[in-house]
């Protein structure tokens, strides 16, 4: 005491959350979201606030009405509009209102979010703010809010034109995916998801991509039903390993201290590519041009051969999903993307770049005009011309 | 893969935080805020958003500018209004809009905050959620900043009339604690932070209370300055003791996961109290007149004597602190007060009852008849009525 004291104050905080397959959730005879959760079960008599997607509770509301009726659970179903234009703190205080009119106990009564991955961002970002943390279930409608933002740990808005420029670290207790939700889904919206599956597949696992390569088109066209038993099988695996991997990724470095983040694949160029080309792009199409623009680059460096980039580029094709924007012909927009994501990943670029199908490495050098070789080798591909040698392997290239 | 996959991610969060004494921070030769936080350290050619409390700014802005200008950073002050009637969103949007403005590098670049507690927990909540956690600094400027929100790891604001309704727990980097700040403080904030160390000492320490008792109304007579050497060693010692016992109470249960913390005491009522009477009583009043009431409860069950309380309510007014308020008179308060503790501490009172002066143990059995009687205790006495042994200790109360 006395002089100047100086305090350090160290502890740990433990995180826990669980990712529940179950196809049919709303289905009578489901009991999947009463018990599938243990830190969350469900018993006649309790009461739940539930946000859905009010596109979702057009399709489904009847459903998930009367799955709780016959449950003797007292829910009260509140639909939000959740679409990017939206996705502001306006909604978030609209998800907060709903949970002070309910008079929601934070310790046994976590709200549900029923929706795609902008509406369980939001009302993740509300329950992790409200009385500093309430819990919160997960149950997401479409592709990519199954594959990507239904199982990891990200909440948050946009503000004025910033993507994801508020938010929080906070799991979901439990996420139940459903893909009996996809049914209703249009193809663009598949292929969307597929574009995040595809990611994996090209960082970690060959044998992803070749279940991709030969039963996506097939699964894509029966939206993930699995009608026989053959797509059934390859539905239920693509989706299983895509997430085993993408958890593999995420569990280590849940708050992203480490800026080597390989699911980062295909988000270097497109953040910018996304909000350039809005309302045109989805994300998955934004990920996915990205990711022909850095195997092309990669095949520039010897990384991967043309044969491996013929396939890659045919399966993203077979899944419906663009190789190619206009934008890519900005050299000067490229240079701004990779500029603002060496500014978020601490001065250096960090870039995951494919080696091969299935492996990666990062990278620190990749220069403006390597840039403008690989948009001129992917836009030849896309045009559909067979690249010549000249062309693929420029001189100051190197590996 | 097949069938349905269950997954449990698990994790840990490391979080380390500062608490750095340094008088005179602004002095041009003090270099503590240059230095004092390992993780944190500035130079010259650096760039700082400060955010200031704009009386804050109006007393020290020309210091705080003079400093930064001699050390060489570039520094944006931002003034902002910060008191409880605007501790809302808004005022968080200010914040992020000042952060957006700047261009703030979220990993070199703390947000600084100078101000009381309100001025940190909006500063403090808009860095936890710009980009998903950027970090900031504190500096408070009132001492129940010093002591009580300025060490913890609580942010947030009010929604519409809950009582900090939203917040993350994000703490500091590093906060600087300056007593200097404190000599143009009325005394009447004074005593408002006072009545959180008081709280400290009934709970943890009689060491504290007997300081408290010798020293606490001459320290506030001098506002903590330390203008002779007994008042100096006095204001540390009381100061670095109530900051100690707090972290010592707070390191294990950072997150609140455990329900029974004693440094809820004087907080089970107060809050009620505190928004029945806004603007009248100021938070530490409110907590004082809890832990008078306690106080009072404690001495009918026993726990603290008639003259371990006489001492306590001593204290409380050497220290220019109220016994008593009128919305006390009204038993329906107190009740509701109390039921909505149990609420917010699943369905058990977990209240902290002094034992004697010094210590402390958790009790679940207050009636209302008690707190009446409790309350009629505490009136007389504050009244200046000696209490005759009948109503000290009513037959139906036992220890």
């Amino acid at each position: 005491m006395g002089g100047s004291p100086y305090w350090t104050v160290e502890a740990v905080r433990q995180v826990r959350y669980h990712v529940v397959s179950s196809n049919g959730l709303f289905d009578p005879g489901n009991t999947a979201l009463l018990t599938g959760c243990p830190d969350a079960p469900m018993s006649p008599g309790d009461r739940r606030l539930v946000v859905i997607d009010q596109n979702v509770d057009t399709l489904y509301g009847h459903d998930v009405r009367a799955y709780f009726t016959a449950h003797g659970i007292d829910a009260t179903i509140v639909p939000l509009r959740a679409d990017e234009a939206v996705k502001q703190w306006d909604a978030v205080s609209r998800v907060v209102d709903a949970m002070n009119d309910f008079g929601i106990d934070r310790r046994r009564e976590p709200v549900l979010a029923v929706g795609g991955g902008v509406l369980t961002d939001i009302v993740g970002f509300a329950a992790s703010l409200y009385r500093r943390g309430t819990p919160y279930i997960r149950i997401p409608t479409t592709l990519i809010g199954l594959v990507d933002a239904g199982v990891g740990v990200k909440t948050g808005v946009n503000y004025e034109r910033g993507k994801n420029r508020l938010g929080t670290y906070a799991p979901a207790t439990a996420t139940f995916l459903d893909r009996s939700f996809l049914r209703s889904l249009s193809l663009r919206h598949i292929s969307n998801g597929l574009a995040e599956i595809l990611k994996m597949a090209l960082i970690r696992s060959e044998d992803l991509f070749a279940l991709l390569e030969s039963h996506g088109a097939a699964v894509r066209a029966d939206r993930l039903q699995g009608t026989t038993e053959d797509l059934a099988r390859a539905s239920d695996a693509i989706i299983a390993e895509s997430i085993h991997l993408m958890l593999e990724e995420l569990q280590p470095n849940l708050w992203e201290s480490a800026l080597e983040r390989c699911v980062d694949y295909g988000h270097t160029f497109s953040p910018t590519l996304e909000m350039h080309a809005l309302p045109e792009l989805l994300h998955g199409e934004a990920v996915v041009i990205d990711m022909a623009l850095t195997t092309a680059l990669a095949t520039l460096r010897g990384d991967v051969s043309e044969a491996q980039a013929d396939r890659i580029y045919n399966v993203i094709q077979a899944l419906g999903l663009p190789l190619w924007n206009e934008v890519l012909e900005d050299p000067s927009l490229l240079e701004d993307a990779l500029r603002d994501t060496v500014r978020h990943r601490d001065g250096q670029q960090r870039l995951p770049l494919p080696i091969g199908i299935g492996r990666h490495r990062f990278v620190n050098d990749v220069t403006s005009a390597e840039l403008r070789d690989a948009a001129r080798l992917l836009g030849d591909r896309a045009r559909g011309y067979a690249p010549s040698a000249g062309t693929l392997v420029p001189e100051q290239v190197g590996a």
